[in-house]
């Protein structure tokens, strides 16, 4: 990635804080996306790091995120907390219901969480993980930009729809968090192929004639493919109809007929289920699965997911977070206005 | 599939209770195990039809699963309801446990059912359908003996692990619901390759030496893989964690370890989650996923799941099921003892 530097997570946070705020972000919008960038850092995830901070700035200053934005978290069902984003960026949102939904899972066994008017453009585990550290179950769905086509077709319908699973670990262990696209491919991965010249393998996606394409430039013109055949395709399914669907956000197709081109996310749904093992009643609960976990660690070369993310985790908060100059350089840009 | 005879549906149903009457199931248990024989049939899926009731049948006879047993129901939290199956067969406690689920869901907005001390051998979407026919999205979770082996692992520890998803649909039309193995192929899929002497595809599974294998016999004998690669089993980590963790039923691994050899199902555990849209209050929720599917059904060659389904629905029950005259044969001679 060419020439690094190397912050201080301190660092990385203050200076999404600034040019998030240079871009028209408050003060509790800029905070709280700059705190899941500097988590993604943390972990190691660049592609959800400062790496999107460019992006979060354009939309704010196309207009098509508000910056002090002020979301409305309330209770609309005894299960079911609602929270309009109030045409925002997600983070904020997610970060003011998180708390009511884990409150109403402890209280009601199962709780669930919409988040409408709110473009969501960061990984998904960032806002699972926290229910698990309460000892919570989650599961959360968003969808995107409509990039992804259904079972046999050769039209973009779908977003790459991510879902996420955390589950509370036994033995001081943190949590087991996956995170993971509905489509073969992330959209970043294809266009940095395009920008490489690189082919991309078999199954990413259809060129603009509906023909399989090795070619990053006509999958980008074309349509990308869900993951596993016409299984990830269902899954992509149901996460646009629980995250766009039941918040009533905007469907990927809409949010791809309103996006004007800058670069940043797009308005969005997204879904939080949580579930509290003590309200089931399993006797155990933690030290079953954790008993599965254990089989994992011990099978060869398996792995659980999130392990890299966590072995990140307690190195990068000493050494500090490695970046490229170039992407330090535009944000410190943005920042200074 | 050789020579078959056409029964009609109250046949189908008449001939499956009666074996299992006939192999220990009291008239309650056979009734509800019958019913999703019957609509297995009615739907053309002839894998969970006439096919399982042998299966049934000897865990019956083997002691594997009560024939009598009472299922307990009860709402063990606001949100959540929980179903011991006293050691029987997955139907009938699916049955008794719904329309609690489906009030509580109302009520609540969002709601869970656990199920343990059962055994499940049968598709998932009849689990699912009954609650989106009244309007309620539904996803369902279900393990089974150890088949899959974790990312990049190679023993086995997942089940075939299915779940399922349940919507609702504008306009009279039927819910679209799918229901898919986290494994990539069926069990029976593979014995059948093995049985007529066909290689399965490359991805299926890996031989008792870890290596991947086109040989079905090497992969019954090793492990099968997830569907998709990592995110496949990610998928199966989810359902296991949920089905058999939640519920406190037996994991794949335990279920594997206690399994006896009858050919029937072991005891699993099933999760089953149910949401209103209406209480979330999302504007006009049907119509906006119905925008989705239309979407689907107008792009060339795409297809909505469970559409094979809905049109066998729509010509079996006047035409009859096609079974195979052995089969028919085998379950006879078991209800004639």
């Amino acid at each position: 990635m060419g020439a690094t530097v190397t912050l201080g997570l301190d660092e990385v946070r203050s200076l999404a804080r600034a040019a998030l705020m240079a871009s028209g972000a408050d003060p509790p919008n800029a905070e709280a996306v700059a705190d899941v960038v500097t988590r993604a850092e943390r972990d190691g995830c660049a592609s959800h790091g400062v790496f999107r901070v460019p992006g979060y700035c354009s939309a704010l200053k196309a207009g098509a995120a508000k910056g002090d934005a002020k979301p409305r978290v309330e209770r609309r069902a005894p299960g079911v907390v609602f929270v309009d984003g109030d045409h925002g960026l997600a983070p904020l949102p997610m970060a003011l219901g998180r708390p009511m939904l884990a409150q109403v899972a402890r209280e009601q066994g199962i709780a669930a969480m919409a988040i409408r008017n709110s473009a969501h453009f960061a990984a998904l585990w960032p806002d699972v993980e926290p229910l698990a550290q309460q000892g919570l179950l989650a599961m959360s769905f968003v969808n995107s930009r409509a990039f992804v086509a259904p079972a046999g077709g050769a039209k973009p319908l779908y977003g790459t729809n991510p879902m996420s699973f955390a589950c509370p670990r036994a033995g001081g262990h943190a949590p087991m968090v996956w995170d993971q696209a509905s489509s073969a491919a992330a959209r970043g991965e294809i266009m940095i192929a395009a920008r490489d010249g690189h082919d991309v393998p078999e199954g990413f996606g259809l060129g603009p004639d509906g023909q399989p394409t090795t070619d990053p430039n006509e999958v980008l013109k074309g349509v990308q493919l869900a993951f596993g055949g016409h299984k990830g395709a269902a899954i992509a399914l149901m996460v646009e109809v629980l995250a766009a669907g039941l918040s009533g956000g905007e469907l990927s197709y809409e949010a791809d007929e309103r996006y004007t081109g800058h670069g940043g996310p797009t308005h969005n749904g997204h879904l939080v289920i949580a579930m509290d093992p003590d309200a089931f009643g399993a006797e155990a609960f933690l030290e079953r699965v954790e008993s599965v976990f254990e089989r994992v660690l011990t099978d060869g070369n398996a792995r659980l997911p999130g392990d890299r993310r966590l072995a990140n985790r307690a190195r990068i908060p000493k050494e500090g977070a490695a970046l490229p100059v170039k992407l330090v350089d535009e944000v410190r840009a943005i920042a200074c206005g």
